[in-house]
């Protein structure tokens, strides 16, 4: 929210780029999922992940974990002797963790209200 | 989240249908600004509002407030007798104020590692 002090001491508020942004990927179909299940289980190789979130495919699954990647959410590392891959949360990824536990009080709280 | 414990105790995960909820209307375009304000300035006129958030049309303006009212986020008053008309957040509304504030302060904090 960026607020800019006008004539008459009136605020004026305007849309947050910063705000839309973490909407736009935190919103996107599994990436809350997958963040929840990295905060829960902590360091994870593909095949744990894929297995632990059943009815994502793979394909969608590779596509969200290189776009959290790039976004700096989550770590890949990959261990060329033993071509072995483990996804983590980075220092960025795990400080959403009071973002996700106040969206989920909220929710269990108040669903019924929402409209279907 | 949904966990359901299998065999060899092996936790799946599940979308779920309340947390998508919340963030597809959080997430909507106009609407976190809209809480914002409301949660900064209370009970407002829908004139008021709209010169505050001067880059929403009211067209848009009035349809995310019949939407946010019927989600149970926000409350419309009616005084027929001036035929003012108020807004306010409701108790449920009032209540996504951490949430507002958990995701401002990690977008202030980590926006610049998001990519555009």
């Amino acid at each position: 929210m960026k607020q800019a002090v006008g004539l008459e001491d009136e605020i004026h508020y305007y849309l947050c780029p910063k705000f839309e942004k973490t909407f736009s990927f935190l919103g996107k179909k599994w990436n809350g999922l997958i963040i929840d299940v990295l905060l829960q289980e902590g360091t994870m190789r593909f095949r744990e992940l894929a297995r632990q979130i059943p009815k994502c495919s793979d394909r969608v699954l590779v596509e969200r974990l290189r776009e959290l990647e790039q976004d700096g959410i989550i770590d890949r590392h990959e261990y060329p002797e033993s071509s072995l891959i483990e996804y983590s949360l980075t220092e960025q990824g795990e400080e959403l963790a009071p973002i996700m536990h106040s969206i989920h009080s909220w929710s269990e709280k108040w669903y019924a209200g929402l409209k279907k």
